[in-house]
């Protein structure tokens, strides 16, 4: 059994096998991702030419310190060839869920801007049912005790995120709110709801996003899962 | 026939009306509301007990000067009892386009909060279907060209708003889609797609939300039409 980083490097690389010359190329966010920056940023070192969307202010700290290019207006990119991202829980329909580093409304934008999302994961990501990772919910900080009631009548136990011991502010200025529903049998009719709540920015299911799931599995070897 | 501000100031006051003490009072935005704020003043000057929550930075600004007691954490507000706001078309079945003056997300999380929702309008606002007032949509202004162009796809011609030649920003720091569809037959089906699009913050489509329009008519007497 490998390590864990192993296991994310794996998927990283296989993942990064289907980038092409010239790609606009959407660049996920969180420690999985890191890893295809880094094997990306070797191939643009070597003459690829890709122009990166990055989905985080993070990601794009970090591309431009490993001399990836970027796209110059954060608010003007159209289409996108492909986008590599990670998840925090995946089923077995390739439904996600994301944010567990608060970028999901970015992340979003760019996933589902883009001809083919490639989601890279290790095996322990891999669940029958998603929910057992706390949903997370962006939300406008006006009025977010009374979207978090909303929320909570939805069956959610909701918690504010906080980061060292103030409440954590995602790229776009807003707050999260991670929701434990513990069992989700149907993500596309929750995700509906929670949108329809007016202070609701975004929402971490990603349902029929995923084209294509790359785990990186235990035994070093790495399995890929097309969407039908 | 009277002149629009004597409508709204008629709709404004027989609003007011609807006041009762110790409320908590959700507050729109926009030239009519302002109406009812001023009517609303002279009351708490007489000695009424009311508890504001604004719904723009606009309006906190005028009930400040006009000694109208705000609530103090506009994160914290709960249950709210009566909201008064205004609107820039009513169709016959008291559904709505706001956000004209760009505070719709505020006034949705105000408005889905309260017991009861009172619109006021003049009656230049009446319509037979919605759709002449292009739908405000408040947008993240990451990304915001594709989030344009997936309206365009659902059949808008979108502008962006501009205001002093800048881009036109929020109370919540985002970008305002204008988006004319001309004819809009099913408001509530519409909302949802839009809503679906990743970016989208909020829309101006004001469906099931409105429990009494009041409406400040030409000839000086106003009409109060119920939700059924």
């Amino acid at each position: 059994m490998i390590l864990i980083d192993e296991q994310k490097r794996n998927a990283a690389a296989a993942a990064v096998a289907y980038v092409e010359n010239k790609m606009i190329l959407g660049l996920g966010s969180g420690s999985t991702t890191e890893f295809a920056l880094r094997l990306l940023a070797k191939k643009v070192a070597a003459g690829l030419h890709v122009t990166g969307v990055p989905s985080s202010i993070a990601t794009a700290r970090l591309a431009r310190r490993l001399r990836i290019p970027l796209i110059s207006d954060e608010g003007a990119f159209k289409r996108i060839d492909l986008t590599i991202d990670g998840a925090d829980e995946v089923d077995p329909d390739l439904n996600l869920i994301k944010g567990g580093g608060g970028a999901l409304t970015r992340e979003k934008i760019v996933a589902t801007r883009s001809e083919r999302v490639i989601i890279i994961v290790d095996q322990k990501k891999l669940v029958k049912q998603l929910g057992k990772f706390p949903l997370p919910v962006e939300v406008l900080p006006f009025g977010w005790q009374s979207t978090a009631e909303m929320l909570h009548n939805l069956g959610a136990h909701v918690a504010l995120r906080m980061k060292d011991r103030k409440i954590f502010r995602t790229d776009n200025g807003n707050f999260i709110l991670d929701c434990a529903f513990y069992k989700i049998p149907d993500p596309q009719t929750l995700a509906r709801q929670i949108r329809e709540i007016a202070g609701v920015v975004e929402v971490g299911f990603f349902v029929g996003i995923g084209d294509l799931v790359i785990v990186g599995k235990q035994d070093g070897g790495v399995e890929e899962r097309w969407s039908v």
